[in-house]
């Protein structure tokens, strides 16, 4: 597996253009620790209204902070990438009140292709989810895209 | 595939039992528009809350409310399932001011495992993503869980 | 879901050119039944050696079959493809003898992106697993591809 | 991720009794180097009757490997235990001579559930394939179990 590298000013400087409008990721309060090529890791609090209807924490809270942290790695590199396909393994719930992070480090890059691995732990280290996603990489630079 | 099934009184005391608590369902403004044994339809309106950082829908909440409308018709026979892994692919993007409809079928119910597709599809008719779950069923009834 | 097309020569001369050096399909005996734009229709029979060591069928048949399914299926409009991803859910355990149905439908054809799922059925009609794959369309013409 | 541990003698027993029948591990050539708890690797060549109509490495062999470690690492504690859903990513096509190692590394092992990741790589090193399987654990003793 790829090892996460220092951050870099190409990464850096991509995720401040996709972070600018990205509300999602907003509503959800991620905060972003480190960008690298092929490498992200960030962190939230598990807020209430990120619960389901069984007290613990939404799957799709877990998925969309994964899949945040997916596409900041995925795009890193400067190359506009969509998520072709993800599979995410529930491993044990998050709770109110949990400081999780995600880690996505680059398992493989190719020309139109790219495969990342990202795990979700708690604060007390535990590996509450496992998320697998593949990019399609397209031809368009991300920092020549014009602004909307 | 198992066909819809008309709403049944279970189902519905089911959903509104989770429905109570369900904190993210709402804050992403699902509605339901039938349940029923192993099955579920909901739908939401994409708004500008939801767009990712290229201005379209953030895959993350595709994949919510696909995992509500797993979650509601997995629990729908009454005992307490929970997600164990999932499969989202992404076909096509999802925009703001869009009216997303996901339907989940129920393709296999053995004594502790159950699997749904869900498809999202757009007020078009196009075919969004595609969704399918598998969930642990455990023993507790549902509708004999202690109030929160 | 598309429906089962007519067989169509494209389909057929690709089956026809693919098929030739096809020794794996050949090896688990692999009989295709019906070919057309985006669909597959192929049977086996499970013999003493595909079983595995709980004398049962071993997934990686079922996983075989289901995939040289999705290699037709994806190949009939005459560009070559190739698998990137795939899931497959295991829902019943094929038997010594069953005469087991895989049938691929093609869920989306974009320009450089198809993706499929094939059901595979015994002869009772019990469904024993769901398969669904992901392949990259490259702009090579199989027919035009040279001789090995 | 868990650590390879040594071969224990638990692990050993599984493996013995279940390879014993596993006809389709044989017809594949598989050898077995280490079996441990949660653990095992293997490796096999790339025969000619692999290979697929693009005359490269069919990727239900490159399956059927890689659920074969599967099996051994989430049986080795004892428990049988069957595949509920795996998920395979394809990086790399396998090619005719290429000596190919499965390794298998559980990533989480709980009362009913245990999830897998096997990595594929070839005499080079190069990663080939990322294959991930979730298995369900009966109750019955695999050394129990009658001879058949």
């Amino acid at each position: 597996m790829s090892q996460p590298r220092a951050s870099n000013s190409l990464a850096e400087a991509v995720k401040e253009h996709m972070l600018r409008d990205d509300a999602f990721s907003k509503l959800l309060g991620l905060e972003i620790d480190e960008i690298g090529a092929g490498y992200c890791r960030l962190h939230f609090t598990v807020r209430p209204d990120m619960l389901n209807g069984f007290r613990v924490l939404h799957g799709g809270v877990t998925f969309s902070a994964a899949d945040s942290a997916f596409a900041f790695a995925c795009n890193s590199h400067g190359r506009q990438s969509v998520g072709l396909t993800v599979t995410i393994d529930y491993l044990e719930a998050g709770e109110l009140g949990d400081v999780i992070t995600m880690e996505a480090q680059e398992e493989s890059l190719k020309h139109k292709i790219s495969v990342y691995q990202i795990r979700a732990t708690n604060q007390h280290g535990n590996l509450l989810a496992l998320f697998k996603g593949t990019a399609y990489r397209t031809s368009n630079e991300i920092l020549s895209l014009p602004n909307q």
